[in-house]
């Protein structure tokens, strides 16, 4: 408990949600727990990239259907312009409650390549394995009722972490004070997005066509992972982020590399190029300004990272890396500032299906992340402009004949989905401290107070749109693999998350 | 005639095969172009990956039928080394013939990825289209006996043109001969090989194992284009070749590249500084000493190239290039030199599958094709040592953990298949001399001498393993995208092929 007085101490007054409450919660969940398996498993194997409709329609119509065994009547929300991802909406009214809380997640998942994924999983066939794969994990088959669930296994499937863990933890939360006979602290509001991991580009629409029905104090964002230490995290900003497909242009048909090469230039070698010019080997970024609009942390921000326990040479091991980016930087202090990461690289094709070819074209997906200072707009146009002090001429189209023509270095350029910009909230405000002090009430261990995190949500949006200032807390582990193959879910972190959310709801 | 008598008369003493020879040749196709492309659509059906051993040899059986309709008895050629792909061997004795020649083709093709090829096509179903797509091609039934057939017309499919078009052609000119009720002027012998493109890993057991069988005076070897300009062409080397597969590390999972973005190094990234060391932008190689070992052309090679039709402006706009690679060097010039292409980058995902990631590995493959005086692995050491040069570490397999966590940069550099060297046959030897004027004896237009194609064949084995000195002799259009999605073969280049082969067997 030593950490814990230390954090208290240097949060100021501090009081926990008593046990009293969020112990009937755990009981309600451990004479559940099959039940619950059994619903989570139904969730996750509904498919869920945005660009498959009729699926994502399934599971907003699965959210509806949990809602209404609560007895909370859900309904979708569109904004004025339509799309095939609604959210879903809900509402909990607390008679005497003083305060409104929105609990968002999502319940769209990245997209998948089943190819790439470890033997015995499949991602929307959601698997239990014993342990984590790379520590050595196997298959489990799923558990009958009455028999044990060890909380140490692992789910593997799309978004059992990231996010439908966020979407199922906050309605269970719910669903264990209600049958629990305990009372919320606080109205209620459950707000699903469908098109998270699509950049969000209806969020906005939908918040300001649903203003008054979203009306709240806070807004609760149940997404991201706990702390790698394992302990649970209050986190009050994050990055914002947007996505840049670079196509450069080779010659108009695929040519043989033998006849033709040495004098027709190739696509590849001149996006390696642009790229290669964006970071020096240490991965300090070199596209000019890239950092010069950023707002500096404030002090008791870089307390609070300076508090977080330190993961780097663990992580490193973890992950087999003899030297991270960023001369010496911490972990936190390099997930403040903006970063530049190649999401993906292709051109023409390698290992059996390679082939001996000048290709014509190579392409290449950038993620830019950007922290409160950055513009989403500036940030984009740094890049272009130093696409430009590389020679090459920046496009927002297929080129013309004329335009390949005209100049031998070509790249397109164009954002996907528009991107956002980074959101902090104060941690200092009295719901920031109360929220603090009701998951902090929910575990022994200290909590983990985060002012920003590296990974983007839209939070932005729900600023600029409601001037909400939400408040994030994570639910799976850290080694969850959201984003990639192989994601997963260690059980104890749903359980874990339910009292979070519920500790949330019962707070007055 | 004006370049004919020019080149004729810088080529010395000079007497075309009379037209009386090659009439009946024309005469006999021309009676024949529907059982002919029967034939060869059926040929052309036949998938002919050499991973895919059982259609492999699907195609070897196929042209043991065909030899066995010739009156030639076939028999398929191994090495002590068992291959999945055997050599397919036949041979016409010509009573009182002083000259033993071996015709060369393979019936083995590219890797095909479907979902590249244009509509209408597809690589084992060869289509027939009315012109080339790029100039507008819309797709014609396959002719009906009595139809008119179009030899502007163009064949789509993997190997119309590269290379069983070079079968097609040799086993067809024979059998024209036979038909004809002439007498070739030589002993010829059919050796088609079945891994060319696979790297021609068991070439040169075979040719071993065989060597009494394979005894010559020269090789033909049916493969290439024609010049872009539409003459035919007599080649008199080709360069060498060796891929090399390139792997870079990054972390031993797949990460979020928010959360770990800007700490946790990219994979793609290093991997795009390590390629884009390797070239400035004008194209030039930077890898040390790499043109070092290069013999320079003779004389006579020079004046041949420079004599060579010029291509260049016509291929830049054709193919939308503002500048070529080289600094202003000519096309003949540059694939004189030894190169490095880029023909395939991938790292996770890009486009619609694309995720929010920092890759675990980044991938490439190099294709260095190599002149006369380079040696295959002192060039594979040579980018080795540049790879060494910009900071990494080089490795031949999967990293453990320990080299991970002592080596910021590990690339993996595996050559495939061993590759092979370059081969120059002397233009001035009498046989030479003879295999210039017969195919000059089929067309009115100047035949191109070239001293050495970019593409590569492997040639050096037969020189290096029978001390035998290959001539080869093209046939496809120029821009048959062989190697590549949509190849494709222009009918009037199969017709005009048949004639050169047929010609070169009446040589006397």
């Amino acid at each position: 408990m030593k950490h814990l007085v230390l954090l208290a101490s240097s949060l100021g007054l501090f009081a926990h949600t008593s046990y009293a409450q969020t112990g009937p919660i755990r009981q309600y969940r451990q004479q559940h727990e099959h039940q619950l398996l059994t619903t989570y498993l139904a969730f996750t194997s509904i498919p869920n990239v945005v660009t498959d409709s009729a699926n994502i329609r399934r599971n907003a119509d699965y959210i509806l259907t949990l809602m209404q065994q609560m007895g909370v009547r859900g309904q979708l929300l569109e904004g004025k312009v339509p799309s095939t991802a609604p959210a879903v909406f809900g509402e909990v009214n607390t008679p005497g409650a003083t305060r409104t809380i929105v609990f968002y997640a999502h319940y769209d998942g990245q997209p998948v390549n089943p190819a790439n994924w470890a033997e015995g999983t499949s991602p929307f066939r959601p698997t239990f394995f014993d342990k984590a794969i790379p520590q050595g994990g196997k298959p489990v088959p799923t558990p009958k009722p009455g028999e044990k669930i060890d909380p140490n296994w692992r789910l593997y499937g799309r978004s059992t972490s990231d996010d439908k863990a966020g979407v199922f933890a906050i309605l269970t939360a719910y669903d264990a004070i209600r049958q629990s006979k305990l009372t919320p602290g606080v109205n209620i509001k459950f707000f699903f997005e469908g098109e998270e991991e699509a950049g969000s580009v209806h969020l906005a629409d939908i918040l300001e066509k649903h203003r008054s029905k979203l009306a709240a104090d806070t807004w609760i964002i149940g997404d991201g992972p706990v702390h790698p230490s394992g302990r649970k995290q209050v986190v009050f900003g994050c990055r914002g982020d947007v996505n840049l497909n670079l196509t450069v242009y080779g010659p108009k048909r695929p040519l043989h590399s033998g006849h033709y090469g040495n004098y027709i230039p190739n696509p590849a070698m001149k996006l390696v190029q642009l790229l290669a010019s964006m970071k020096d080997t240490d991965g300090r970024i070199l596209v000019k300004g890239f950092n010069d609009d950023v707002i500096p942390l404030t002090a008791a921000e870089k307390k609070a990272f300076a508090d977080m326990p330190t993961v780097e040479p663990g992580l490193s091991q973890e992950l087999g890396i003899a030297k991270p980016d960023g001369a010496g930087a911490s972990l936190m202090e390099q997930i403040s500032l903006p970063s530049l990461n190649i999401n993906g690289l292709q051109s023409a094709n390698v290992g059996a299906m390679s082939a001996n070819v000048i290709p014509t074209v190579a392409n290449a997906v950038l993620d830019l992340r950007l922290v409160p200072g950055n513009d989403v707009g500036r940030q984009i146009q740094k890049v272009k402009d130093h696409a430009k002090a590389q020679g090459f001429v920046v496009i927002d189209h297929e080129p013309t004949d004329a335009e390949r023509l005209a100049s031998p270095s070509l790249v397109r350029i164009v954002a996907r989905g528009g991107g956002y910009n980074a959101q902090r909230t104060s941690m200092d405000a009295p719901l920031s401290q109360a929220v603090i002090r009701a998951v902090q009430g929910t575990t022994e261990q200290p909590v983990v107070v985060v002012p920003m995190t590296g990974g983007s949500l839209p939070l932005f949006i729900f600023e600029q749109t409601l001037g909400a200032k939400p408040i994030t807390l994570g639910i799976p582990n850290a080694d969850n693999n959201q984003h990639a193959e192989n994601e997963n879910l260690r059980l104890q972190t749903l359980w874990d998350g339910i009292e979070t959310f519920a500790s949330v709801m019962l707070m007055r």
